[in-house]
């Protein structure tokens, strides 16, 4: 089953889980699968370039992809294979598609400058992994300075038929999902789905903006579920008054650098992996940063139980 | 009346406000001076480097911080003074504080990496404008790339008695005041006020991390003056509460690039200023956008009614 | 007498003179004309950006232009107007203009990312000083970060009839040079007059591309006069011959940071300015650098005399 | 054999031999280390940051680490194994030492900014890594964008036994140079081998700053052995003669992204790699480029009859 430009709902961003020792920990991507899985989640996209997956050597991050997409019984997975250059990306394509991916997300190179630059990179990419796999364009230039413009993004899709989704996390992003979108109505786009990421702090707006669902890691995905549901079925008011009780939670486990930290706790409090523990380099979250955590779950649980958690003795 | 490590409470950065066809508009500068006396802030900062201050001339600043300061009737202003090189600096730190602007902020120059770059980089700004001129050290890497570690920052305060203030709005940045707390725990930083930025983002937890208030340009100062103050009197929940009633709009306005347009409109909206007009470059609101506004202002006007505006024709 | 696309030769650019104390020296400024003029130097380019025009304000920038195109006597003065906003760029420029500046020189500002983004500033610039002022389009990739492809020049030059002048500096930049001629070759670009800068590092080769002269700091401008005048009569063993004896200073030179400190030192020990002080921040050349510049201007005078200096007591 | 801070005179960096289909070609890499042997270079540094590493996957990485070990014969061999995380690092670093290599290379991570991230950042390297393996710390500001002080080179020095080399490429660097040796003198800093990069583009002065000698990829390291050797017997103005006559070819050599193009074309044209192939992303040399190298060729060989190669057909 591979990834279309159908794609829709939630993709849940399944960080990477180690135990205690920074030893992979397979038994938590099972249990991430399980759950994903349980709550509806339309796909698992794993080795993010914001998660720990450059942390990992070749052959661990081979042995995730695998393990992910042997757990998620059928649950397409996306996985990301950014990489300096395109033996090591072609290398961790092929495998995990033989491994049974829907697809891979590939992010431009933090040097790229020119349009002209980007066009030839993504083409050279193509090129490098092969035009039989579907994968997901990621415009992430708050991290990665390389701006793409609508037009710039509509050159990349019309010239790679295996481009059929774009991840979107330019910040501001809103405008650029209704370029894209007239793009289609004028014909000089084909169809594409756009699912938004960057940690889903406007998801609100970009679901009626025209994105077809969220791929982001948010330690609440039901939430993400929640809204883009209720946003396509026209529920506006619904849809932001649980985003609303959501976003304090979500603003903060956005924080750069840190804020893996915080989803990783949440995750571990909800018992979805064993340990949060992330390989060097990486910070530590404070005393007072774990109270602030456990008391934005707190507020959150008033109005979604689903983040009532049981307090840790 | 000159700035002192004493300040506290919520200082209103304020827009620069333009006429529809470019020219500085005075009257609503006076306006925005009644109003924000009239709400009680406790400061002016004016001609901020997000905010439109690089667009001016050198005439054009010494004249808009010369009348904020006559309008402001006794409330202390703070005049941003940043430049690219020293002697317009001092040109403007001057002619401000003879108007009697209570000090003057400084951000790093963008060029600054290590420690010893930025240490002398506001030795050398310190002796060019003269140590008789306080003034509020920013520290805003997002925007800038200059990263201070707590140590630098004390650094800085202890080499120059008349660093009074820390803008701080790094980010994330809650680690930071308590480091910096701590560091006047322990003896070796001395008496710094400490006032956020960052449109409040994290305002809610700087207050209980340690911080003395705001210093931001949010389109409801009056939102940052109730936070404050809540939290001080250690009403926790009601402080998070009026808070997160706002989170959508302060999230809404904090889009780089976008924001102050968004800043501009509502305060428009609200009587504050003729015109939203920005000086170019400037991106425009498309139709979208300020119908997001709208909901977004009629949303927090459910909890807060100072959000509920009269309808536009 | 107004700068056109039909300029050519060596402009020299000069650096601005000081007193020990940082006062502006004017008397330097007129010793600096009076060379130029008699060594034959086709213009004179002032207020350069890697220079130390940010460290004027705005009133200093306007008296040091001026001045040049005082003491300049008919020699055509470009004087650079790059500055973060319209506003100063517009009043510089038309002051300047008003003085009998033959044009002025413009860098993209260095937020600028995509080629449409780079193609709005310029057309915004022109619009800000007027589009009867003659201009010089600086592309300075390595110090601006922003990246200008040929296409994007030669978008910015048709959309804009005043931009008369490339200032060529990238690096590396010998396609770009051939690119462009190749453009106006198949007639998508109109005549327009390029001149290399980057200290003169490229500029044996670059005349062999196409490039029309120089227009760059070098503290021996007859060197670029004369490698320029022996490039164009076909001398091209000759004009190799006299600029590599030069490469080891000119490569001394164009170091970062410390390469106008350099050039400073040259000139005044040529005698054609009063004090070789820069203004804070500078660099501070060590005794070991100034031995190693007497050394290379010794090995220099081997082969040109014009760099035998007499020794300093 | 493993390296030491006693390490000196010339280390060549060499490219990785690519066939023209872009497989890695094992022949030309015996040819190399055979040619590097017979003229007495003092070792070879394999995979740097600059030349195609990165576009090499692990294996690949591994194989060509391995192959010049082998080929060289006892000559020390120092292996990059900068990478985006330690994982890889380690997993690099072990299998090349296993392998006879007798040395590891680490450039700090882009990321890093303050002097606080660099210290911590290469103590974990060193964790990840063993502090039984022996290595260089790689100094390039220009393509890293990270700034190391003098002071900050120090305390990583003095953290870190193992690191028994500096890779000095920071530009300008001469005082860099000075200011460690001075540490050394001091008593605060303890032996360190320094060898200068960046093409050799300062290593006349390098040398007789207290560098101990080159690791760069000059196409001509013949040149690099009889300076540093020059140098250290006082010929003062031999040395300058012959690096003089190969500067104008160096400065073509050291062109930002073209550069290896231009070592690659003429090792080719020296025998020594079958092809000058490189793997993509890669820019290609134009006509007028090849002309234009073979040429600076030609005025070499003037002086060093090195460079006379016979004509290609």
């Amino acid at each position: 089953m591979k990834l279309t430009h159908e794609a829709m709902g939630a993709y849940a961003i399944a960080p990477t889980p180690f135990h205690d020792d920074g030893r992979i920990d397979e038994a938590s991507i099972d249990k991430l699968c399980e759950f994903y899985g349980r709550i509806g989640c339309n796909g698992i996209t794993v080795l993010g370039i914001l998660g720990e997956a450059p942390k990992l050597d070749a052959a661990e991050a081979e042995q995730v992809a695998k393990r992910f997409v042997k757990s998620a019984e059928g649950l397409p997975v996306v996985v990301g294979v950014s990489a300096p250059g395109f033996a090591a990306m072609r290398a961790l394509a092929r495998s995990a598609m033989d491994a049974g991916a829907a697809g891979v997300m590939i992010a431009p190179s933090p040097r790229l400058r020119t349009d002209e630059q980007i066009v030839t990179y993504f083409r050279q990419a193509v090129e490098a992994i092969g035009e039989d796999i579907p994968w997901v364009l990621q415009d992430y230039p708050l991290t990665l300075t390389v701006v793409m413009t609508p037009s710039v993004i509509r050159r990349v899709v019309m010239d790679n038929p295996s481009c059929v989704m774009l991840k979107h996390e330019d910040w501001p992003g809103l405008e650029k999902i209704t370029a894209l979108r007239d793009f289609q109505k004028d014909g000089s786009l084909r169809p594409l789905s756009i699912l938004t990421g960057n940690n889903g702090l406007f998801l609100d707006f970009e679901m009626e903006r025209g994105a077809d669902g969220a791929m982001t890691g948010y330690a609440f995905p039901e939430m993400l579920l929640d809204v883009v549901r209720l946003s396509k079925e026209g529920s506006r008011d619904a849809a932001h008054d649980l985003f609303d009780a959501h976003l304090p939670l979500i603003r903060y486990e956005q924080q750069r650098g840190i804020g893996l930290a915080v989803r990783k706790y949440i995750l571990r409090r909800r018992g979805l992996i064993a340990s949060d523990a992330q390989r060097k380099p990486a910070p530590r979250l404070s005393a007072p940063a774990k109270e602030e955590i456990e008391y934005l779950l707190s507020r959150v649980a008033r109005t979604d139980r689903r983040a009532a958690l049981a307090v840790e003795r």
